[in-house]
């Protein structure tokens, strides 16, 4: 077998979300398998923090596809659920609606809801998870992967028009800071995670910064208070290793030598998987 | 303005289908915005027609990018659904949970549930959705599209692997002919579209025919109990239009000169919208 440098990767969390895996280390009925540095599996974290879920946090490096893993998620990706006894699930938005199903607010106060409760909010939350997918995310990668000039200010540009469309969507900021206002929900949850990195990884490889006023709207302004409520949230807090440890798994991206899967298909132009 | 071949497409639904759009045709709450030979518009309309809910059937041809269907659908893709009074949505995976939220079974008994009852069945919906979008649907257009020999074997090939991993997490046929047996989900109606067309567009531009026996666990055989059960749904059956009439239409595929957004997006080797 070949050593690829991925597999060395820190081992670990760090920092408080070391702190929420170490008090996550007992055995429970739901194990999430994740890795710390995995911006998939940061979203499926913070819910599980939201909803006061009991939950075991098993850490697993995804680029070492050992058999253990691959029983738990045959596509050998994380996030991935294990509920003991009965199922294994994966796919991080899926995973989203999982826990929005198994653990209602109805039953339990303490489990914040994920969504609007209406049909139409909850429609109108999915279509922005999506617009997420397929444009937020897909550019942040061509942004940090590419290493010519051209392709690189090509990426930043999606990226801003992505965010930019998003943010004219949220509710005025009078009504809380959030997508939807007050409630926290997925779309902020499937946002944020990389939203994170803009500050650390972005800045230093791409020396990105967002611009802090203009746009139709006072879009940036609208941006800037989703962000500092959405990264200074506790669950998303307490989901986040130390900086630096993302600097080192993220060079390999800004290099473009990572071999993870969402890199592989972002260098062939290729949807994420 | 320049006129676009696709803008000249046959302009209403012929067969069964219009006879549905014809007893749809009054103004209602809810309206679906659809184009008769696109799949994922028939995606929606046979959970409208699944779920007894009441609705008018608007058709539009999304090539030309009218105002009032840019107002109901900014990013001028169908299907769309407009909400008198209250909201539009799109996106057609969005919409099956859409109608599955706003017309549940429990208010309705002639609203047949499109997902299972319980949370781990709905997330295995969810997976499988997810598999036939990034899988399935791509190869089907790559293998239609692609014009050289080579192209077209490795389009065929990936569209097998993709039905092949999806009939393997199906139920026994001896619990009924579904993806679940018994019951008709969300999984049988983001698929079902595409392998209509397998009989009649793929047969007749890329001699297509699926294999009849052989694959691992007897594959193909349980492939064609699902095949037979599900186009000859009766929502299936009438949300489909005349074979001549799609001939017609996927002629552009088939030669690669059409021009919708999940045609370039093929064509480009990149995430369908």
């Amino acid at each position: 077998m070949t050593s690829i440098p991925d597999t060395e990767t820190f081992p670990h969390s760090t920092g408080l979300a070391l702190k929420t895996a170490e008090a996550h280390s007992e055995e429970k009925d739901l194990v999430l398998w994740g890795a710390w540095f995995c911006p998939f599996v940061q979203r499926v974290w913070i819910a599980l923090e939201e909803k006061s879920i009991p939950y075991r946090y098993h850490e697993v490096n995804p680029y070492k596809k050992e058999e253990s893993f691959l029983r738990v998620n045959p596509l050998g990706l994380v996030p991935a659920i294990e509920i003991k006894q009965e199922a294994t699930l994966w796919e991080s938005l899926v995973l989203l609606e999982y826990l929005e199903d198994a653990y209602p607010h109805a039953s339990n106060p303490n489990a914040q809801p994920l969504l609007p409760e209406d049909a139409i909010g909850r429609a109108k939350a999915r279509i922005w998870v999506d617009h997420i997918s397929k444009k937020v995310i897909p550019a942040f990668y061509t942004f940090l992967q590419a290493q010519e000039k051209k392709e690189q200010d090509e990426g930043r540009e999606k990226l801003l028009q992505g965010l930019e469309k998003l943010v004219k969507a949220m509710a005025p900021s009078t009504e809380g800071p959030y997508f939807f206002g007050s409630q926290f929900t997925t779309v902020d949850i499937a946002l944020v995670p990389w939203v994170l990195r803009f500050a650390t990884v972005m800045k230093k490889y791409r020396n990105f910064e967002l611009p802090t006023e203009g746009g139709e709207n006072n879009v940036w302004s609208r941006f800037k208070t989703w962000e500092d409520a959405a990264v200074n949230r506790q669950s998303v807090k307490n989901t986040s290793s130390d900086d630096e440890k993302y600097f080192h798994v993220y060079k390999r991206y800004a290099e473009n030598t990572t071999q993870s899967e969402v890199a592989k298909a972002t260098r062939a132009g290729k949807a994420l998987p």
